[in-house]
C-alpha cells in the first residue's frame, strides 16, 4: 500500500489518538492483556518459537556495514542469547539515512504518520516475540515485558506519531493570501509551506526498557521526516532490532527506501554512540540513561537537538492517610514491581518522626516501617509470585548497588535471592529497605537504581515536603507520591511540586501505581528538573523535529483552484 | 479588570489570530495605514508630542534599580535623544522576576493571553509615539517606522501570544481518567495538568527592529508564564523602555506584579548582556544581532534555551522573466528599503553571464545590471523621495562598510549621500552596487549588512541555484528569491531551497517585496538554516517556554463534577 493508502487506512486511530491526547482520559488501540481473544490462539506460542528461531544466530538485516558481527547479550535468567548484529558502516549509514530523506519529505505529514502507524500496527501483532525479547534483556517479568515492551510502548509510539502529525499539519500545507489594498486591485499570492525533516535522528536505547523509551523518539523523529539511527544499549539489544526490522520491512513494502531506519548495534567494550553523537550529519539525538552520558551529550553533541531522560531521586511524602492497608500494598508493589529497576520507582519515603495520622489515630514512625516491610515482605512470600512481580536483575552493576547499599542505613528488610521456578540461574533479589535520618542526604538524595528504598525520619510533613521538593529541583525527579487526608495541604503541596517541576500521584491506595504511566493520559516526566529535559510527550517534544519552508509566488503567475 | 476579564474581551481576537495562524491567509487587528480614521485626529500630533516629551529627561520606572543613569541613544537624523534610563540592580531585578511568576503561573493560560492581548492593544494606542521612538533610534523612515514599529510588531507579538495560547491550552487543564478492568470496577482518576514557565526570560533587543525583532520573544515568553527582563541594545533603547512600560501598566492594572517584565539598559562601554545571559536563573533567551554574538550564546548560555536571529547571505537567482520592468522595479525597491538594514534584504543577484529570457528575447547580463542600477538610482532621484524609501543609516559600522564595500568588485552604482530635507544632519545614503564574477565569494559570500548588493555573474541558471542553496546551508539566509518562466524550473527551485531551508519568493513584480513577511501567513526565518535556530512563529518558537506539571488522585477520595 502507498502511504497515502496507509493514511486512509489508519486515519481513524490517528484522528482518535490526537483527540484522547488533548483529552487525555483513557484511550489506546493496543490490547494490553496477552490474550488470544486479542492476539490470536497461537499468538503467544508463535511468539516464542520466533524469538527461540532467533537464539545462536546472526540477525539479518540488509543496511550498509562492515561484515563483521557483534552481539554478547545475555538473558538475566540465565543463558547467552547467541545473536549476532552487523555493526555498522557509519560513513555509509548516515549517508545512506540522508539520502532517503527527501522522497520521505515528499510523502507529505499525512502519508508519514500512516506509514508509521502502519508500523506500530505490526509491531503490536509482534508483541509476543518482541515480549520474549524484552524478558530476556532486560529481566523484566513476561507480563511487565509483555505490556511495557509491547503494547504500552507501541501506545508511547503512537503518542508520538500523533503529537508530530498535529504539529506538522498546524498550519495549512497551501494558502492564497489576498491583501486589501483599500481602491486598488488586493495583493493575492500563492503560498506553499513544506514541512521538513532536520537531518539523521539518534536514538539511543537503554537496557531496561528498550522499546518504551526508544519508540518515543524513534517515531518522533521519524513521522516528521527524519531518517533514524537506532543505537540499541549492548545489553538490549534485540527488542529494538526487531522493531528496525520491521520499520524497514514497511517502509519497503510502501516503496519507501529501507534506510530511512537502521541499527546501529555495538558493545560495551567498544562502543560507538559518542562518536555517532557528534556527527554532524546527527540532528537530533534521544537518549536514555545515565546523567553523566545525558549531560555530556548535551553539552557536546550542539548539532543536534537533544532530548534526554537521566537519573533522578523520586521521593514519596506520607503526612497521613485513611487507608494504611491499602497505602502499605500499593506502596509495597511500587517498590517491588521489576526490583525498582524503573526510572519511576520511589527511592526516598519521608514519614514523620512522631508518625501519621490515620483513620484510627496516629501511627507510630516503627510503625509505619513495619507496615512497609510487612508489605513487601508478604508480597514476595511465595517465590512463584514473587518472580513474577521482580523480575530478574538486569545488570552486575544493580547487583553491586543492592551489596553496597546496605551499609547506608539500618537495614529494616534485607534483600535476599530468590530462586526462579523455570529459570534456576535467573538472578531475582528482593528488595532493600533501610531506615535513615534526614540529615542523610548523602545516602537517600542519590539515585541508587534498583531495588534500594529509603524510609527517611524527618520532622514534620513540612519537613518532607522541603526536601522532597528541594530534591527534585537539585538532583531531578520523575515522579512524586503524597499521601494525606488533608485537601488543604494536599492543594498546597501541588503547588510546591508544581513549581518543583516534577509530577504528583496523590492517595494511590489502589490499582494505579506512582511508577506506572499511561500513554495519551500521563505526561512522563516533565523536562523541568534535572530528570529529563523533555516529556513525553507533549507539543516541545515533537516541534523542533521539523522545520516549515516555505515559497510564495504572485497568484496572477501560477493561478490556484479556487 | 482581571485577567479573566481581559481574556473574554480579547477572546475573538485571540480565535481569530489562531485560525489565521493556522489557515495563513492575510489577518490582522491592527490598522497598519498611520490613518485618522484608525487612530484618531490628534493621534500624530499626540505621539510626537508625547515622543518629544522624552527627550532630554529621565525615562520612569519604578523597578529594582542602582540609582545611577545610563543612556546615550543618538537618532541616525542627527541629534541626541538625552533620554535616560536605570541600569538594573541584576540581583534584585532578578529576585523580582522570579518572585512574581507563581502568581502569573495562577492566573492560567487563559488569563495570561487575555493581559497580552490587553498590552498589545495598549501598545497599537501608542503607534505613533513608538514610531517616533523607533525612527529616532535606527534611522527608519517615518512610515517603516510606523509599520514595522508599530501594528506590524503588534501583529507578530499577538502572533506569538496565540501560538503560547494554542500550546498551552493543547491539552485540557483537568480530566476524569476511567480505565476499564474487565468485570471489575474500572480505574478512575482525577488529573490536573498545570502549565508552568521555565524561569526568566531574556529578550535582547537589535538597534534595527527593536519592537518588531523583539515582541514576539517577549510575549511569547510572557505569555506561557515566564517573567521577562529586557535587554535592548544601547542604541535603541527607548522603543522597547515604552513597551516594557505598557506592560506594567496593564500588569499593574490588572492586580499583577509589574516585575514581571522589566528594562534592563545598559551602554556599550559597559554592556550587561553576556553576564545577563549566564545567569542561572535565566532559562529562555531570545536574540537578535551578530552571528558572533548569537553564536556565543548559544554555545554558553546553556542553562536556556536560546532563540537566535543571526546572519546570513540573501541571494536572488535570475533565470527569466516575462516582466523585466516589475522585477527591476520590485528589486530596486527591496534593496534601497530602509538603506539595506533589513536582515531580509538580498545581498548577492545571481545573473547568467549570458543573460536571461524574457518575453522579448534574451536580455543580456549588461542589460539587466543597467536596467537594475536605472532602477535604483530612479527611484531615489528625487531627495524628498529617496529618504522615505532610505531612512538613515543607523550605526557607524555600516557606514564604515558601505566604504570598505566599494573595493570588493566593479562599482557600477556608487553609494552617495542624500540630503533629507527635514533633518539636515541625517546620514542618508543610496545603496552601493557591484558586479563580481561568480568566484569572488569572498566578496559576496559573507553578510555585508546595509546597502551594497553584489549582482554575480554566473555560468547559467542551474550554476546560480547551487550557489544560492549552498550559500544558504553554509552562510544562512532569512530569505531567498527567483525569477523564472519556467514552471519546471520553479518547481525543482522550490524543492531545492526547501532542501537548503531557506523560505522562497518566485516572480515578485508587485506590491510584496521579498525583505517583507507578514505575520500569520509568512513564516519568518525557518531555524533551518543558519541565520537563525527559529521561526517567528511556530509552534517550536512557543512549545519549549513552558512544561505541563500533572497531578493525579484517585477518583473516589476527591468526586469531580460529572
Amino acid at each position: 500500500m502507498t502511504p497515502r493508502e496507509l493514511f486512509e487506512r489508519h486515519r481513524p486511530v490517528l484522528e482518535a489518538a490526537v483527540a484522547a491526547a488533548r483529552g487525555r482520559g483513557y484511550w489506546s488501540p493496543f490490547a494490553e492483556m496477552p490474550s488470544p481473544r486479542s492476539y490470536g490462539e497461537t499468538a503467544a506460542a508463535d511468539g516464542e518459537a520466533a524469538f527461540r528461531a532467533r537464539l545462536g544466530a546472526p540477525f539479518a538485516i540488509a543496511q550498509p556495514g562492515t561484515g563483521a558481527r557483534v552481539g554478547a547479550e545475555r538473558s538475566p535468567y540465565g543463558f547467552d542469547l547467541g545473536v549476532t548484529y552487523p555493526p555498522p558502516d557509519v560513513d555509509a549509514l548516515l549517508a545512506a539515512a540522508r539520502g532517503a530523506m527527501p522522497a520521505w519529505r515528499r510523502v507529505g505529514p499525512d502519508g508519514r504518520a500512516g506509514v508509521c502507524a502502519e508500523i506500530l500496527f505490526r509491531l503490536n501483532a509482534r508483541s509476543f516475540e518482541i515480549a520474549q525479547a524484552v524478558m530476556h534483556t532486560t529481566g523484566q517479568a513476561f507480563m511487565m515485558a509483555f505490556q511495557a515492551g509491547g503494547p504500552h510502548a507501541q501506545d508511547r509510539g503512537l503518542e508520538a506519531v500523533a503529537y508530530g502529525w498535529k504539529a506538522m499539519t498546524d498550519q495549512v500545507p497551501a494558502t492564497r493570501w489576498e491583501k486589501p489594498q483599500g481602491k486598488n486591485p488586493p495583493l493575492v499570492m500563492d503560498k506553499t509551506f513544506e514541512v521538513t525533516g532536520r537531518g539523521v535522528a539518534l536514538v539511543i536505547g537503554c537496557a531496561t526498557f528498550p522499546t518504551w523509551n526508544g519508540y518515543p523518539g524513534l517515531f518522533a523523529s521519524l513521522v516528521t521526516g527524519n531518517a533514524v539511527v537506532v543505537k540499541p544499549h549492548p545489553g538490549a539489544i534485540l527488542p529494538l532490532a526487531i522493531t528496525v526490522e520491521v520499520c524497514r520491512e514497511v517502509l519497503a513494502a510502501a516503496g519507501l527506501d529501507p534506510d530511512l531506519v537502521t541499527l546501529a548495534a555495538d558493545t560495551a567494550a567498544a562502543p560507538i554512540t559518542a562518536d555517532l553523537a557528534l556527527r554532524p550529519e546527527v540532528k537530533l539525538i534521544d537518549f536514555t540513561g545515565s546523567s553523566a552520558f545525558g549531560d555530556w551529550l548535551e553539552a557536546n553533541a550542539r548539532q543536534a537537538r537533544v532530548f534526554t531522560e537521566k537519573a533522578g531521586v523520586n521521593t514519596v511524602v506520607i503526612d497521613s492517610t485513611d487507608d494504611p492497608k491499602g497505602m502499605t500494598r500499593n506502596l509495597a508493589f511500587s517498590l517491588s514491581l521489576y526490583s525498582g529497576q524503573m526510572c519511576t520507582t520511589p527511592q526516598a519515603i519521608f514519614v514523620p518522626r512522631d508518625g501519621i495520622r490515620t483513620g484510627d489515630g496516629t501511627m507510630g514512625f516503627d510503625a509505619v516501617v513495619t507496615a512497609l516491610v510487612r508489605g513487601v515482605d508478604g508480597l514476595l512470600s511465595d517465590p512463584a509470585r514473587a518472580v513474577e512481580v521482580l523480575g530478574a536483575i538486569q545488570s552486575d552493576a544493580t547487583l553491586d548497588r543492592i551489596a553496597g547499599a546496605a551499609g547506608l542505613g539500618t537495614v529494616v528488610l534485607a534483600s535476599r535471592a530468590v530462586e526462579h521456578p523455570a529459570f534456576p540461574q535467573a538472578r531475582v533479589r528482593t528488595p532493600l529497605i533501610l531506615t535513615v535520618d534526614a540529615g542523610d542526604e548523602a545516602a537517600y538524595g542519590e539515585e541508587r537504581f534498583g531495588p534500594v528504598t529509603f524510609i527517611v525520619k524527618v520532622r514534620d510533613t513540612a519537613d518532607a515536603l522541603d526536601r522532597a521538593t528541594r530534591l527534585a529541583r537539585t538532583r531531578g525527579a520523575l515522579t512524586a507520591a503524597l499521601y494525606t487526608r488533608d485537601p488543604a495541604l494536599a492543594a498546597s503541596a501541588r503547588d510546591a511540586f508544581v513549581e518543583a517541576g516534577v509530577a504528583l500521584s496523590v492517595n494511590l491506595t489502589g490499582g494505579v501505581f506512582v511508577n506506572q504511566s499511561a500513554a495519551f493520559s500521563d505526561f512522563h516526566g516533565t523536562g523541568a528538573n534535572p530528570a529529563c529535559n523533555a516529556a513525553l510527550c507533549d507539543l516541545d517534544f515533537v516541534a523542533g523535529r521539523f522545520r516549515v519552508v516555505q515559497s510564495r509566488e504572485p497568484a496572477a503567475a501560477a493561478p490556484a483552484a479556487a
